[in-house]
């Protein structure tokens, strides 16, 4: 067999160039030498340009979500873009009430970046993936020149399986059920901004990302199909957008108790410091779930059996509401609409 | 119902701002006046991050394929980022022997980008998807500060249903069997190239950009399963490295014969101009086939009964090669080894 490449890659020195997008030889030498090694299982070592999956079990149904992640700074307490599009894009299948089963990965990558934090990056990528228990089957990589992208941007594409009959949806919400949070919010963002503005606080606040799968596995075994109507991970616009954005799918509204809503106290801090309301500040490994009113103990019990909602607790309900207004009772005993915000309150954050 | 924007997007002056990758009102304004209305399909209309499809046919595998788009300029002759980012997922999942269904895109926009500019690549993607028989049914936007992007970056995901009993690959060449290319090759690679440096030849080369899923099914449906090998479509790279692939894949060599491969005039004549090998100049609606010999007449005819396919023709066969080389036999006689470029011929062709 002929010899590929020259010679290894340089991971304490070298840098990406335009000739590792461009489909030759140093190419396929950063897919052999990194991704493919990283990210190793059957598919990928087919080596074509998608892979050939297994069926689905019978009669389950597909569930597909695909997120670009774009966070800036890629590193951050916690975690990092690598592990963080995992399980963003992981989140994303898993609240369909579907089993994320395979990931899709794109990179794109601007010339000049450094090949070891690549490596840190993909490394915490396949870290990430077999804590979850998916396989990365198939990727693709674009370099763009220095000034036309910033480091690395990763697209992942999630596949899950939805067992027959099955239906957890954003649309789903009826007057009566719970909303059931899994845990403190705001840390993600709050941990991602501090890094950026190099702010430092007495005790460091990490990001909250993780794998939701699991979690959610326990919750739909404990109750039958149907009585958790909704779930969904409060990323970006934090826990207020995603409660709005269930009022207008399901057309309801939702009154929230704020003296509920747990919240670290360093992270109410630094939201006080930094003129944020935790309600919009991202999450990325917590969820809220719409559940009828006689599963919710149930449900709120397996939550807290798991490690990743030990803290889980009931923060208000679902209501009749044409104007699909989300209202939170403050710990003043007042009363105030949360509403959308209109634009950006952190940018960059996922 | 509550108003949920203050005004309508304005698509002949507006621009992408970070609003609009924020999650807030202003992203779901562009996802609701932009994407879904163009995109507009039930699984869309879900409104939940990923969609629920339906089952595969009974015992289809699912083919799973993705691909960055960071083609500059954005818009070529024939054809812009959004239907090449169609047309490039949907052939990696039929080159795998696969009926493409569902796409998922993600995009990255550049602060600053021009809502009408994006209006049209969107549009571009709409009515490549609906010609190729596909559903975008998911999708993220980010939006990233100027000068940290390029106007957009497109990452569109595919998932197909393989029928039970097929398999497709670059690894199943075998000595003997042909080599059958679709048609001309190199115009999408000189399209591109000759916008970018605004160079004007005789007559205006056009990119080949196209769904290949048709043509595919109609060569699969000519002969029995087994006997087409391999599909691949040479974009990256081109022929060269195409070929240079399924050799390092499958274990063998392949023998090209030059005078057969088809080459437009004026390709070939700008080629030379620009001291490009059309060998490893892109393409984007070709197809490379390896079948076994008793089918090749079968799938030929196929293949030029199709409307992609007019030109097809066999260029060489695959032999026994333990340095797994592609060799040519040239016009002149001559004899040459078609290596892998080490690097960049053409940067973001794609």
């Amino acid at each position: 067999m002929k010899s590929d490449y020259q010679r290894p890659l340089d991971w304490r020195h070298g840098r990406i160039d335009l000739n590792h997008g461009a489909g030759g030889r140093a190419a396929a030498q950063l897919v052999d030498e990194l991704f493919a090694r990283c990210f190793d299982n059957d598919w990928l070592r087919q080596g074509d340009d998608g892979a050939a999956l297994p069926a689905l079990p019978p009669g389950h149904r597909l569930v597909m979500a695909t997120d670009g992640h774009v966070i800036s700074p890629l590193v951050f307490p916690g975690g990092n873009i690598g592990c963080l599009a995992v399980h963003g894009t992981v989140n994303d299948v898993a609240m369909l009430g579907a089993t994320p089963l395979y990931l899709a990965a794109s990179f794109i990558l601007e010339e000049g970046f450094a090949l070891a934090e690549l490596k840190t990056i993909v490394e915490a990528m396949a870290a990430a993936a077999r804590a979850a228990g998916v396989a990365i089957v198939t990727g693709d990589t674009k370099v763009v020149e220095r000034g036309k992208g910033d480091g690395v941007f990763i697209t992942t594409t999630g596949v899950g399986a939805l067992p027959p009959g099955r239906s957890v949806s954003g649309a789903n919400a009826r007057p009566g059920d719970l909303v059931l949070l899994s845990g403190t919010i705001g840390e993600h963002g709050v941990a991602v901004l501090s890094q950026r503005e190099s702010l430092a606080f007495e005790t460091q606040i990490v990001s909250d990302t993780a794998a939701l799968n699991g979690l959610v596995a326990a919750m739909l075994a404990a109750v039958p199909d149907g009585a958790v109507r909704t779930l969904r991970d409060p990323t970006r616009g934090g826990l207020a957008t995603t409660l709005n954005e269930i009022t207008r799918q399901s057309g309801v509204g939702i009154e929230l108790d704020e003296a509920t809503i747990p919240l670290q106290p360093q992270v109410a801090a630094a939201c006080e410091l930094l003129g944020l309301d935790p309600l919009y500040v991202a999450n990325e490994g917590k969820l809220v779930a719409i559940v009828a009113p006689e599963a919710a103990d149930a449900v709120l019990a397996a939550m807290r059996a798991h490690p990743l909602g030990t803290q889980a607790v009931c923060i208000g309900r679902v209501g009749v509401d044409a104007q699909r207004f989300v209202q939170m009772k403050t710990r003043l005993g007042g009363r105030r609409i949360v509403d959308w915000l209109s634009g950006e309150q952190l940018p960059r954050i996922c």
